[in-house]
Parts: C-alpha cells; structure tokens; sequence
C-alpha cells in the first residue's frame, strides 16, 4: 500500500486523454471541455486555463475485507497499460444519510447488499481502476474513481456500471457524472 | 453526522489555549511554543507567527459500529463546555504496516484486541474529544484528537491513555506527541 497520492484531475482545452462524452447521470454536469491532464503530487498544470478541476487523494481500503484484498490483487492490472486507451472518469458524491451510517452498515449496503467488490471483482484484469477520496478535502465530490481498459472491453465496462447502479448503495447518490476519454499519444 | 470541517491547530505566541506541557510520546517533538489557536473552516489566523500548524478535517465513522455509535451518541458531551479548561492534543501517525491492513483486520485491531472503543466509552462524559483526520491532506500525521475535560478529571484522563497506549493498537504508532493545554479566558 503506497502513501497518499494527491492528484489533480484538470479539464480544459490541452492534456493526453481527450473528453468523448460526458454523462450526468446523476444532479448537475460539470462544464464542458475537450481535454483531461491527471496531475499526481506536485506536477506542474499544462498551459491553458482550466474549465474545472478535481482533487483526490488515494487511501488505504475503507470496506475490503483480507481475503477480498487477496483475490483483487491477485487479478487487477496498473494502470497506464499500453492497449488500453479508453478511460471513464467518474465523480461521485453520496448523501448524508450514507454518511451518517456507522462503518457496519455502510459495509453491509456496499457489500453484502449491493456486491460492489464481488462485481468489480469480475471484470479483472480488464477494467482497470483507481479510488480517489475527496470528501475531507472539501471538494464538491466524496470520490472519484479512474478506470481504464482497452476499446474491445467498453461494453463490458457498460454492463458493469449498470450491474452496480441498480444496487441499494446506488440509492446514497446524490450527485454522479460519467466522463468517457480515449488517449490520444 | 455534520459535513467534514477543516480545522487548523495553530501553535505560536497568541492564542486562546496556553500550552503546558509538550511530551514527544514516540519519533520527534514538535516546535517548542506557547500558546494554540484552533481555526475552523475559513477562520482567519491570529496575529503573530505560527511555530507550527498542524490540519485535520473531521469525517464519518471509520470502524464504529452502530451500536457502538448509539452508545457514544448517548454518553458523549460536546467540545466548549464552560467547565473544561483542560485540553490535550494528540497527533499520531501510525506505520505502513497499519495502512496496508485490510478494513476488517483494521477494526480486529483497533476493537477486539485493542477496546480502543469500550475504553473511551468508560470516561464518558468526562472526556470529550474530536478526531481529524490528516493523512490524506499530506499532513505529517494521520490523526489529530482533540480532548476537553476539567481539572478534575486530570488523572482518569492520564488512566484512559496509558490503557490505550499499552494495548496491541499503539504497536503500529511510530509517531505521537501529546500537549496538554489550559483554556486562558
């Protein structure tokens, strides 16, 4: 487990993954834009202004169990795989009533009600992914998670988001945007 | 449960707090000063320079169980109370051991070999207490706790944490340092 890692995630009008659509699925868009720069630690922003920008930092697991921290690792991929130049993008944030939850309960609706780790579980290693925590940075997200994969796996990917959004967890969301990108080096 | 709220323990020469004591528990002291400030969201600093400026946000429960929240909820009392002119600050870091846990050997840990809950919950309402959590701000330490009791509740508090301290939880701190401070006004 590494430590934190800020990253910035910076729309505007230069960066290497161009914005191909933007879905808000869920409250408000964020605004438009054609290009994504992710900027880890201190990197430097590309020129141009930005058309919005947000902050997470990754984090040790909130909800995974050993054995189920054994199984992904045994099965995910990195990031930054040659074939896979498709990305998606998605900010989300929950409602109070989830965060009022104890740890148990929130446990109970992410994974014994809803099967978010079991399903993510099985598009591995195809989807690749990274979890971002936003919420005690004051950002207007909880979290933004980072996918990759190769185009061959986008409807794999679609097959997935829709699995996990008709669960009960996906009841605690109140705000939640899908950005789909392709790289373009 | 009120949304996270960014607060900031400023140490330097002015301040509502007068630092009585700084013990370096385990790793390195910090800066010697003499009183504390502690700004909440966008409050402006007080005059004068800081020796030191540590940043936490409060969040969600993050290994509470509800019963365990419905029991605090009932016993606690909140910070500010007139009678409370004792206060420790507590920041801590704990080792990469710690965070490579998974959530469930975490809790294992931190409750059913540790009590690090039942334990609080026996000096309750005595101590009253916040938690900040740093380390994905980049801070230089995970967590920030902050204790409000009145003078005669000195020595329990002094009990409470020499029974946390030996319990297997504090094997993963490789930092702490504790102050105790005294309300000036």
């Amino acid at each position: 487990m590494p430590p934190p890692l800020m990253v910035q995630f910076r729309a505007g009008d230069a960066g290497p993954w161009r914005i191909e659509r933007m879905l808000p699925v869920t409250g408000a868009a964020l605004p438009a834009a054609t290009h994504l720069a992710i900027l880890e630690g201190t990197a430097p922003p590309p020129p141009g202004a930005a058309a919005w920008s947000l902050r997470g930092s990754t984090g040790n697991l909130r909800y995974t169990h050993r054995s189920e921290a054994d199984s992904l690792a045994a099965r995910q991929a990195g990031l930054g795989r040659p074939a896979a130049r498709c990305a998606a993008l998605i900010p989300i944030r929950k409602n109070a009533a989830w965060w009022s939850l104890a740890q148990d309960e929130r446990r109970a609706i992410l994974e014994e009600e809803s099967q978010h780790i079991a399903i993510g579980m099985e598009y591995l290693p195809a989807i690749s992914r990274r979890l971002h925590h936003s919420r005690e940075l004051g950002e207007p997200f909880d979290f933004i998670t980072w996918f990759e994969y190769a185009p061959e796996h986008a409807a794999a990917f679609d097959e997935m988001l829709r699995r996990l959004r008709a669960k009960p967890e996906w009841g605690f969301v109140e705000r939640e945007v899908d950005l789909r990108l392709r790289r373009l080096d």
